[in-house]
C-alpha cells in the first residue's frame, strides 16, 4: 500500500516539477538545429493538398505526431490522460500513457490509465520499466495492462542512470535482452522500447529489432533531463551533487536518428526528446524517423484543457505543413525521403 | 474595390512594419560574413580608373547596383516610387518595381508605379506573383503591366511561405513551372525570376533558365523575413505562434549564389536579400552574381527624399569602387572573377 | 634556516592563494568538455557490479582515483596532509605529497609528510622538483624522503615556468633527463614524473618510460595555472605583467592522454590537471588514462576534515560508476578500452 | 608650406588619435590567436642561456624586435622618435622612422628625424609611401632622406586604401612595382616593403623580393586599423559612413607569415601588425617571420619616456624568452625551426 502510494506521489511531484522547474539539459541540444531545410521556391504543389497521415501500429493516422508516455496513477494523472486522449483522438495523434506499473501494484488506480472511450480510433499503448522484468513483473503482468486499457501496444522504458538518481532504484539490468525477447514473442501486440531522455545509440536500436522489437522510440537528450528532475526531488546530498556532473549527459536526439539509420535499423522509428514543434519534427522525419513524439513540451496544455491541447497540436501540425510546402514534398514519405535537409556549417 | 482597398491597406502596412519593427530573421545571416577578401597592397591601378559599368537588359548601366521590388499601389508608393526612380536615374542604378497587381486590379492605382518618366534611361521592371497565373492572371494582364510601367521586363516573384502566413494568401502554387515556360515564349520582353526572401536554389535557377527566364534574383534570406512581417500584422494566433518557427527559415544570399553557380546557372544573376553596402555587394559580385540589388536597406531613405537615396547610393558605390581598389579589380568583370575572395575559416 | 622558512612561507602562500584566489588558467579548458560518452540504454549490469578497483604501484586499490601532491612542511600542510591521509585510506585512493624537500633541508619540518600512519594501506609517494637535482640533490637525498615517509614511489615535478616566475628559481634545466634516468636505475622504488598543470607531452612521456622512469602524471592544463599563481604572490611588476600573457599556456589534460598514448607511450599513465568531478575522470580514463588525479579541486575539503573529503570522494566514486552504468562497463579495464567516448562536433 | 604645416598637423592628429580612440579593427584578429605552442615539459636548457640575438640589415641585434615606422615631423614626433631611439640602443631593438617626407618637404623639420645620435648601433629605417613615387619623388629624394637619418635602409609602405579615406589622398597607385624595381636597383641601401595595417600577401612578398626588395613587413590586420584611424579624422560624412564597411578588411598577420612561406617567400620577413607581448611574437617568428614588429602597444610608453619603453622592451623580451624555455629553444633560429606551434582546433 505504502509503495502505492508513494508511486503516486512520485508521480505528481513529476508532473509539479517538469512544470515549474527548469529540467531541462544544460551544454546538450537536441541536434535538430544543426540541420536546416533547403527551401524550394517553387513547391510545385497546391497547400491544401499536403496530408499529414501515417501509418502507425496497423492504423492509419491522420498525423505523423505522438504524446510521449508520460502519467497515470493519480487523480491529476487522469486529468491530464483524459485530456491529452481528447485531444489525440481529435487530431488524429497518437497516444502513450505513463508508467503502466502504478496500476497493476494498486488496481484502484487503473481507472488514471483507462481513456479509450475518449480515444477509441487512436494507436494508444501501456508503457512499463524494462528494468522491472527483473524485479518480478511477469508477461501475464503486461497482458494485464495491455487488456486495462485497451492498448495497440506495450511500450518498455529503459531508464538506467533515472534508477540510479532515484532513491531506492531498481538499478539490476543484467540480461533485459534475453527478457525482453521473451516478452516480444509471448504478447499479441507489438513491443516497443524507448529512452527517458538519454537516447537509444543506433547499435541498440538494431540489437532489439533483432530481438522482435517492433517499434524504437529515441527519447534522446536535448529536452527533459531526468538527471535534473530526480535531483530536485532528491533528499540526498551526495546524488544532489553527482546530478550535477550529468546534466549534459547523453544522445542528442538528431544522432539517435542518424546513428539508428546508419546502423541499419529499419523498422518503425519514433523521434522524442525536447521537440518542440512542427519544424523541429519535420526534420526529425527528414531524418529518417517515421513519427515525432512531444513531452514535456505539451505537459503545460495537457495540465490546462482538451481545447488548449487541440489549438496546440494545430499549430505543430501548421508548421510541419509549412515545412513541407517550403521543400515541395505533399506526404509524408517525400518528406521522410528528402534530399533537402542539410547539416549547417 | 474592396478587394483593392485592401491591398493598398496591406502595401502601406509592410511599409510601415519595415520600417519600425525588427523584421529581419532570426539565427540565419546573409552568409556573406563568412567570406572575405584578399587585401592586395600593391593593386597597380588609379583608383579614378575603377568603373562600375555593367549591363543588364540590353543597357549598359553605370553600376551593377539594383533597386529591389518593394511597392506601389498607394499615395506613399507613389512617393517612394519617384525618389527611387530619380535616385536611380541620377547614379546609374536599376530599378524593379513593386507587384503591379494593385495597378491592374484598380486602374486608379496605375499611376504610382508610373515613373519611367523621372528615369527615361535605366532599366525598369515590373513585378507580378508567379502565384497570380493560378488565380487569373493572363498573358495578356502581364502585358498590360509592363506597357503601363514602360518596363524592360517582368519580374516574377515567388514567395510561398508568404502567401502561406498570410492572411486569405493564394497558396495553389501547383504547375506553375509549365506557365512560366508559356509565359516566358509569348511575352516580347525579358523574364525573371526572384523569391522575397527565402532564396532561390541553384536547382530551380538551372530549371527556371532552361524553360526560358532570363534572369533569377535570389532575394535570399538574412535580411528581410517575411514571416517576421506577416507575423506582425497576423490576427490568427495560430499564425502568429507558427511565424517564430520560421524566423530561420530559408537559404542564406550567399549560399544562394554559390549553388545556383554550383547547378551550372549561367545566366544572369541578381543578388539580394540583406545586403546593407558597397562592401557586401562586392562579395555577392565576386562570389558568382551579375548584380546586387538593395530592398530594405534603402527603404528609409526612399521615404525621406531622391537626396536622401543619392548620398546612400554614393557611399554603396564608393564601398564597391574602395573594395575594387584593395584588390586590385577595375572592371566589374575583373570582381567578378577575382581569386581573391575566400571562405574565413 | 632562513632558506626554510621561506619554503614554509611559500606553500601556506600557495594554499591560501589556491583557495582564495581565482588562479585558473584563461581560454584554456582541460579539453575534456570536448569529449562524450555514448549512452547505451541498455546497460546488461546490476549496478551495484560496477567495480572500481585498480593496480597502482604494485598495490590493488579500491578506486582509480589519486591525491595530486600538494603540500608539507608546514603546521597547516599537515593537517591537510592527514586529512587527505585518512581519506585516502578510507576510500582506497593513492596519495601523493607535496614537494619534500622542505623536509629534507629542516628535519623538523618532517613529521608534516609522515602520514603513512593514517594510510597504512594504499599508495604514497614522495614529491621533489626534478631541477634540484642539478642544485645539490643527491641519490642519497632522494633516498632519505622516500624512507621518511615510507613512501611506495618518487614523483620527480617538472615545473620550468613556475622557476621562472617565482621569485629566485631554479631555473637550470640543462641535463635531466640524463640525471633522472640514472635516479631511476639507482632507487628500489620507481620513480614517476608530473608536471605542474601545463601537462607532459606525448613525446616527452615516451622518452621518459624510455630511461627508467615508471609512470607519467600529465598534470596538464586546464585547472590550476601556476603563472597565475606565481602572478598573485610576486611583487616583481616584470613578472607580473608577463604572468598575464601566460594564462593560456599548457597542454590541455585531454590532449597530453591522447598524445602520450599517440606517441606509443605504454607504461602506466596518470591523468590529473583541472579535474573536478568522476565524469571528467572518468573521460580521462576512457582517452587512455590508467588512473585520474585531483589537486586542488579538493583542497578546500582537505582543510576542512577527512570527513568532508570522505563525502567528496564518494561522491566522485559514485559519478564515474554511475558513467560506467550509462555505458555498460562494469570494470576499469572496460572502461578503458570502451569505444563508447567520442569527440563532440 | 601651407601642405607642409598640414602633414605636421596630420602626424599629431594620427598619435591622438592612436592614443585616444578606439582605432582596431572590428571582427578581425591577428590570427595569432590561432596558435598554441606545445609546452616541452623537459627543456633541457639552462634559462640564462636563452639568446635573442638576430641579424638585421648587416648588423647583430641583440632582439629580434623592431619598432615600427610611425611618426616624425612635429615636436611631439621628435620626442617620441628620441625616446624610442634611447630605449632601442639601450635593448637592442630595431627602429623604423614614421614617414620622412615631411623632412624632404621642408627641412625645418628634418631634426624631428635624426635620432641615429641617440642609436649609434642599431639599424634604423628611413620611411616614405610607395606611392610618392607616382607624385614625383625621385631616386634622389629618397637617397637625401637616408642620409639625413643616416639610415640602414629605406622603407616604401603601401597604403592604398588610407590614401582613399585620407582626404586628398593619392590614390594612383599604377605602375608602382616597376618604380620600385628601379629604385632598388639604384640605391646603396636595402629597400623593404611594408603595409600599414592590412597586411601584405605571399603572392605580393614573393613578386616584391622578385624585384630586388630586400625585406618585407606583414603590416598586417588584428591591430591597428588605418579606415577606423582616417574615419576618426574625417569630416566627410560619405567617407565616414564608408570607413565603417571597411572595419573587418585585411589580411591578419598570422596569415600574411603563412602566405608569404606558403608562396616560397624566402627574403627577411618581419611580422607585424597587432603583435602587443613577446608571446605573440614568438608565435610570429615561430610560424616564419625573423623579426617582429610593434606599433601602437608601444606609442604611449614612447610618449612617456625612454625608461618607460625600456621596461616595457624588457617585458617582452622575457616573454619571448620564457616562451622559449617553455618549448626548449635557446635560440632565434630553433624558434622560428620549432615543430612545437599548433594551430588549436
Ligand atoms: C512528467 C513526466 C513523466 C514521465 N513519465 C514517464 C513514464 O512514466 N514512462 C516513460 O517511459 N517515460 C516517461 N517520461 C519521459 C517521456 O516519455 C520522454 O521520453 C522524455 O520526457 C523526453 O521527452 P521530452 O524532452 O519531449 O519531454 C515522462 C516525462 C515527463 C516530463
Ligand atoms: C516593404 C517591402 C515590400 C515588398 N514588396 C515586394 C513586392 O511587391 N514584390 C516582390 O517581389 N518583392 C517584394 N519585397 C521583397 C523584396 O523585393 C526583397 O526580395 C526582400 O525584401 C529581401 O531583400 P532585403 O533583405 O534587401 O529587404 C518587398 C520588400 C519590402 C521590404
Ligand atoms: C596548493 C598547491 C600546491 C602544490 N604543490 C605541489 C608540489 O609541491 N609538488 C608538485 O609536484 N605539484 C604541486 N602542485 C601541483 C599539483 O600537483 C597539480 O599538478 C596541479 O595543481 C594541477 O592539478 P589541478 O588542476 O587538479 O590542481 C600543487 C598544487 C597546488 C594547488
Ligand atoms: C600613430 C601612427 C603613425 C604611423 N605612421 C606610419 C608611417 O608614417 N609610415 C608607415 O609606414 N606606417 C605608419 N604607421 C603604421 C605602423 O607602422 C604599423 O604598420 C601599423 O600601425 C600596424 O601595426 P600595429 O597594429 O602594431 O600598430 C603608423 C602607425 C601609427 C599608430
Amino acid at each position: 500500500m505504502n509503495q502505492h502510494n508513494s508511486i503516486s506521489d512520485r508521480k505528481d511531484e513529476h508532473i509539479r516539477i517538469s512544470l515549474e522547474e527548469d529540467v531541462s539539459g544544460k551544454n546538450i541540444t537536441t541536434g535538430l538545429e544543426k540541420y536546416r531545410f533547403i527551401h524550394q521556391a517553387l513547391p510545385e504543389l497546391d497547400f491544401k493538398d499536403i496530408n499529414l497521415s501515417s501509418d502507425f501500429l496497423g492504423k492509419v493516422v491522420r498525423t505523423p505526431f505522438v504524446i510521449s508516455s508520460m502519467t497515470g496513477g493519480t487523480k491529476q494523472a487522469m486529468e491530464i490522460n483524459k485530456n491529452l486522449a481528447l485531444a489525440a483522438q481529435a487530431r488524429g495523434w497518437s497516444m502513450g500513457l505513463g508508467s503502466t506499473r502504478a496500476a497493476l501494484e494498486s488496481p484502484e488506480h487503473a481507472y488514471t490509465f483507462q481513456v479509450r472511450q475518449y480515444a477509441p480510433d487512436i494507436p494508444l499503448f501501456a508503457n512499463l520499466g524494462a528494468v522491472q522484468l527483473n524485479y518480478g513483473f511477469t508477461v501475464d503482468d503486461c497482458r494485464k495492462v495491455i487488456d486495462l486499457i485497451e492498448a495497440d501496444a506495450l511500450v518498455l522504458h529503459l531508464n538506467s542512470l533515472q534508477e540510479v538518481f532515484q532513491p531506492g532504484g531498481d538499478t539490476n539490468f543484467k540480461g533485459l535482452l534475453k527478457k525482453i525477447e521473451s516478452l516480444c514473442s509471448q504478447l499479441n501486440v507489438p513491443v516497443g522500447v524507448k529512452e527517458v531522455g538519454w537516447g537509444i545509440h543506433g547499435a541498440a536500436a538494431k540489437k532489439l529489432s533483432e530481438i522482435g522489437v517492433s517499434f524504437i522510440d529515441t527519447a534522446g537528450s536535448g529536452g527533459t533531463s531526468w538527471s535534473q528532475v530526480e535531483k530536485l526531488r532528491s533528499q540526498d546530498p551526495l546524488k544532489i551533487k553527482a546530478a550535477e556532473s550529468f546534466m549534459d549527459w547523453g544522445i542528442p536526439t538528431a544522432d539517435c536518428i542518424v546513428s539508428a539509420r546508419a546502423h541499419g535499423y529499419k523498422g518503425m522509428l519514433l523521434a522524442s526528446g525536447g521537440i518542440k514543434n512542427g519544424v523541429e519534427a519535420a526534420k526529425a522525419i527528414a531524418l529518417g524517423a517515421n513519427l515525432a513524439g512531444f513531452g514535456r513540451s505539451i505537459l503545460k496544455s495537457a495540465v490546462e484543457s482538451a481545447d488548449s491541447l487541440i489549438s496546440l497540436f494545430e499549430r505543430i501540425e501548421l508548421e510541419c505543413k509549412i515545412v513541407m510546402f517550403g521543400i515541395g514534398a505533399d506526404s509524408m514519405s517525400k518528406l521522410r525521403n528528402t534530399s533537402y535537409l542539410i547539416k549547417a556549417d
